[in-house]
């Protein structure tokens, strides 16, 4: 058979697009909860795109739940949809739009699963990966679960389903101390919201007040969108338990070192929300700063690749003294394929997105600051379009380190072998990309522009930085079994 | 909370809507088995309206499926739907438009199931109702298992799941032994297309031929149109699995008498499928003749109500003499329900459906004859448009005799209280409905036109006709626990 | 160029295409006249499938409109689309789905169709076909006219911009002055309801009152629906204008013989619908008198095919005394063509809509009753399946004449050379069909059932009966330029 | 009768809507123009995103035409739409999403517009607005002309359709001549390509090669998209016919002085089009510069208001040598609006789609430049986060002068009373607004910035500025005739 055991038959879902990244959002004592969802959902749409959910629970009309694929400002908005999900708790999830079609996905894969139980109903919405997942699932499956989701993530509501807890909150502790890997957790009962982030916090979960309510949400935007004030961040291995307006704080976990994301600063969340007190946005501008020092260059314009090497190319700029500018344009109405009118045109992909400003460009030296590379294939259509409008020089400069080595905590990468810096040094990388020189941030200046004046300290790194290091603080499991090798420990 | 411990959380599904009536469909042995399938429940529409599905194997891309709201002939059509349907072996459910809206099912309703096991994938659809769901549910998820839909039919994927047999055939066997009610199912695994009839044989099960292949039908028709042949009915309490193009009967459940629904022949069954080598239209037809010994009348015109009376009344007709003529003329195009523009018109909902051949009917006396008559209500709007179309006498006669009691194995009854026949006489209904004459045909008289030339033995009735007796072969343990108050034995 | 001047540029549609049948309605001097319209449309639905358009006026928010590819009921039943409609009058109008696919037409192309002129605006609905709109569309784009669309009616509304009357019921009568077919033609300006039929009345046209208001159908179907009162039918060459409640009559043509088109009680009404206070249900019986009488034979059933063909089949029994019954059961929710699965199966098309009931056939004389014969093929596949279903002989009775010349007034029919009629005799159809006899009623025996005692006086027919006949009453003056033959007037 | 003569009665179109800014593209001499003009559109969708259109023709099919609501990515990249699009010549139109619902726009008001003449297929595309198409249309409809759309682009075609000149192009010189105001044109007849621009230029047009083929363009992006090279601007008052791969340049008007919109610099045009030489973007980063000078204010940062903003604070920045940073974020899903949760919310609609930078602003004297101001509600709101933010001061600068003065010339401006510079001083805006200061850049500013060293010769200018200066070079007289009130001459 070429479906796995306990993959649902009707997505053929390859093991890569198990694991996204998603943002998770709920909020409780306020009227109306779906609607503040809908609208924390609809800020954290970045970090998922392809579908969203939400469920809530009223004292009448009890649990509800919708699920839609597309944005939430096109599903959530909608009064008919809107007005079946009444009362004051709900929790949502928003879900990564995979490489492969909107086919692959069922409807039933989109979050928060829901589950029965004796004691009562309970939904669960997760952001991040399991890497325990699937002996997890064989396990259950032998034990007479029944999978109706391609989604690891069902693996806790049916761990839930087998604990002998007699509590709800109970049963979710039990399955979380099962799974392995980086997972920030918002669930709700019918009067608890309850929030959770893994021993290390790989993934972020913020708190906020909103008059005698509580939200919670991935990042600081959600809470911003709706008028919250910001509380504090959830601790790593801390659980929240939001009942009758109150919060009480649990440790369900054994101890851990924090290793919270960097690639959460580097590119994933967006730049107004703030980790520890400091902005993304400051972070990235930081990061330029440092790129301006570490791989100075002589040049007429700074400009970013759009629109996510903005910050660090304003950095890189204001250190440098090199004049920022928007030499490229990004057309916001980007959307399906086009069909190729003819070979007459080259790079079309590229141009559908992007076009260059030809008189402000022509004949400049221009340094180009993107946040990251990882198949190279884009850099390589930006440089031929940059030098088709007669720059005189393109130099690269890139706001995070070679991302070396695939993401098993909750973010979408390519198996290793497509990984551009897998396989080249920085000088092959340059020259495979055809530009005049092209530099990385290292790893200690990355460390330094978020905060560690002392860049990395290998001993103890304060954040996950496996993409960059392969240092990979959670073994992953499943791919271990699967045959993928991790960097050797000398290396 | 307002939903029972067990119910999926967005579906507001009152008790009433899970008795649905459904037809199944499945191949085996054949190139594209999906499109015979489709085409199977194409022919057994009439059976269920609201949403298909199909489940299929193909050896090379594993189980797929698809589910969809609507009818088959605008899904299961489209070349984008059945290409991801591939394989030699398929299996189809259509499901019964209940009251409600669609909105009140969810897709996961939709069956087939599908379930994940240690020793592979297997399908299940189910036509019938399950007596002792509610208790099977409530003990499945105490014990650990998470159901996914409303549907009591998921209870047998689930059993399945925690049988100890080590094949699929026998943990199917295990979960039908533990289920009580009406059930026609059925399954498939990837090698083996299984049929299986409860031990009274309730709802139908038929088997076909089809080339080196064979297929399962609920009715003759769906064989029909596949161009397979008619080989035998499936057996009450046999289970047939077909594997490598040879069937093998098995008998899993202890022997029981007989009692095949005979409202299947009043109206259920399209006229042209075949039970016992008789057809269902010949069967009512001779409902019309028997109906003309028992209740004859002066009359100058018989009149179908369109179109389920249509071969009862000429079949009175023909007994009677009295010559058949369609007084009523049905619009095919009925949907959605029209914007009343003002007072002004009476019967609104019956006008959009049937109109009266006024000049045909004018200063006539008519016999009307319908299939049955459950609250009333649609009789009387007819009654009201044959007299204003002019009619000088109406009488009706009606095919099957006073339904009095709901059903309990897959037809969709409201409760007693809004049976007309449970609360009236025939008299009374005959005053309330307002016509000049009113007569139901015997049960004893149904035996006679299904076949029984003695009538009904009270002592061993050959059919289910509860909806008629309230004799109810197969104790409807769920709702006597909901209070439901059977017929006293005496009476 | 490929188009013909004066085609509209997205629409490929062929000669054949711009002859159609349709059903009309009007109603004025009621509250929300619209959702009289959508129902009158709903009843009229057998005379267009493809598309409908209501256009309306209410003295505060003007003239409003909505066309809609599909049914009337999934269209103007939407409370979004109906609430759009306001004000107390309205016409209407559904259209013929031709054998392209929809895109052929654009939704330009539905009508009502509108013009704003100096003294206001006014909307034309018509029913039939032009036989000189190519040269009158040509002539009007000489002298300065847009054609948006490329419906022949059109014409009507360019010729009342082109007149010089000062109001719009005397442009109209200007425009249809011009124009010469068949044509029943609905009309509304702010303030008037107005009907015509040409002076031969080829097409039908009827009148009710409704309350205080009136109301326009193509058939009487249509004021039955609303709960109107049938008046009387509008005559051929006159207008009726109706105003403030009044109903004023004009005669604005030459008089002309009545040819009121036979096909519409052969085929095209509903049965319900009546004509000279005979029912079509009655014609229609007649005619299986008829044919009875001119064609006897002996059998054991009289079968229709369904649905049209079971009044004459009525008749057939009623006539010859052999058994009426349901030997073919029609699937009625045949919709869109299924992927045909292999080529196991022969006749799918038919198979899809009609089922053979086996049990009742088998080993039996059947005589199958039928409208009519177009192209033959349909009669093929049906003899196939009743004789695979063992019948022991098969006898065509075809309740209209051989259909043997093309129709120029508003049904769609193929051109002559695919006429099975127009190329081989009755035994030589008898033959190729495949039959044991074929008999087709006589032109005589057609006017008799239809209550002309006499049969057909060839002198001064009472009906239109071009299609069997190739008597053309009205000279198909653009179909004479491309170089259709009529018949040989001694012929 | 509530809608004006001309009218198409279902569109609620007031006055205002009717004045829309457009793109239009147009290309022959390529293999697949369509997918030509579906690239170039795509790129000129900032310039109307409501509706698009494209007309091709094809030696073999002749004519064709899509029209469909909603961005070009969504229509115009679907195979079954551009199948239907073949030839080497084509055209097409985005139109502007008014304030309106979509439903105020029918599909027939979709341009390209498109003529049947005697000589053959005439489409026309138009940019701009007629200032005396009203009184033409009254005109046209009095001779007969029916007009099926809203938009008073479509007396163009009805003025062709009245010339008695013998060629299309010919008979759009005559109809151009009869038509007041601005305009862009792109028209095509089945082998040529035609491009106009009204005598003053006030609209822009480029002209391009691809291969041997030629394209015109709204602006130059459009052109490099589909990989063309820019050639020239075609000139005010020139009209361009291409056939069989030259290009013919005609004089059809009197001479008059060029008038460019400087709206187009100021916020119309796409940052990397050029005119003149000069990017947008630069002449926007200009405008910075030359407001630094103007308005310099001492602060920490200088924000934009995204997006159009920004490269004006880029010049700003670097004049004034305040650090530029990104202190608001946009929300690039902006889409539908959300419910409102509760009244807990403020500036809910501004929060759907910016957010500021909290821990960036916070105690930070904030410089703001915006593009314009027109009814200044939504700067109250920024100005209203921003200090929610912890801003120690914000102030205002405006990249343009205060908008007094509606367009009458193809942009969609509110009327006058609306304006909030049409009815306050700038110290009444500052206050009323609510900020520390507020500038606008002086018309000679913007001129400077747009390359006139001298500023504004007010004897000449060389822009259309009206909306600034109320100086309206062509005499809107339609306008005139309803009651506008231009400048006083002596003011």
């Amino acid at each position: 058979m070429n479906i796995l055991p306990g993959t649902p038959f009707d997505c053929a879902v390859d093991g890569d697009k198990l694991k996204e990244e998603c943002g998770i959002f709920g909020v409780t004592g306020v009227h109306d909860a779906s609607n503040f969802v809908a609208l924390g959902l609809h800020a954290l749409q970045h970090r998922g795109q392809e579908a969203g959910g939400i469920v809530c629970h009223d004292p009448i009309q009890g649990f509800n739940s919708a699920r839609r694929f597309g944005y939430v400002r096109d599903n959530f908005t909608r009064a008919d949809v809107m007005k079946g999900l009444p009362g004051p708790i709900a929790i949502g999830h928003v879900r990564y739009s995979t490489a492969g079609s909107k086919g692959a996905t069922a409807i039933r894969d989109v979050q928060p699963f829901f589950g029965e139980f004796s004691m009562g109903g309970c939904a669960v919405a997760h952001n991040g990966n399991l890497t325990n997942a699937a002996a997890l699932r064989r396990e259950l499956i032998e034990r007479g679960s029944i999978f109706q989701s391609s989604s690891d993530s069902e693996c806790i509501i049916h761990l839930m389903a087998r604990s002998i807890q007699t509590t709800l909150a109970e049963r979710l502790k039990d399955a979380l101390r099962r799974v392995e890997g980086a997972f920030s957790v918002i669930a709700m009962t019918r009067t608890k919201l309850i929030g959770v982030r893994d021993p290390m916090g790989v993934r972020p979960l913020v708190l906020g007040r909103i008059g005698e309510g509580w939200a919670l949400s991935s990042e600081t935007c959600g809470l911003d969108i709706i008028g919250a004030e910001f509380v504090r961040e959830i601790e790593p291995g801390e659980m929240v338990i939001i009942e009758n307006g109150h919060l009480k704080s649990h440790r369900p976990f054994a101890p851990a070192p924090s290793r919270f994301c960097i690639f959460e600063h580097v590119y994933f969340s967006r730049p107004d929300s703030s980790y520890g007190g400091r902005s993304v946005y400051e972070v990235r501008r930081n990061i330029g700063i440092e790129l301006a020092k570490e791989a100075p260059v002589e040049a007429d314009l700074v400009c970013p690749v759009p629109d996510s090497g903005t910050p660090a190319a304003i950095g890189f700029s204001q250190q440098s003294g090199i004049p920022f500018a928007l030499g490229i344009t990004r057309n916001q109405y980007v959307g399906r394929t086009f069909i190729e009118p003819t070979e007459q045109i080259r790079n079309m992909g590229v141009r559908l997105k992007l076009n260059v400003n030809r008189s402000l460009i022509k004949g400049k030296r221009v340094v180009l600051v993107d946040d990251s590379v990882v198949r190279g294939t884009t850099s390589r259509k930006i440089k031929d379009m940059i030098l088709d409008a007669g720059a005189a020089e393109v130099h690269f400069r890139i706001a995070s380190p070679p991302t070396a080595w695939p993401c098993f905590y909750g973010v979408d990468t390519p198996e290793r072998s497509k990984l551009l810096a897998a396989t080249m040094s920085e000088d092959e990388m340059r020259d495979w990309i055809g530009v005049d020189s092209l530099r990385f941030i290292s790893l200690d200046g990355l460390y330094r522009a978020a905060g560690e004046a002392d860049g990395r300290n290998p001993e103890a790194p304060r954040y996950c930085d496996a993409c960059f290091s392969g240092d990979y603080p959670i073994a992953p499991a499943d791919k271990l079994k699967e045959g993928f090798e991790m960097k050797e420990p000398a290396e």
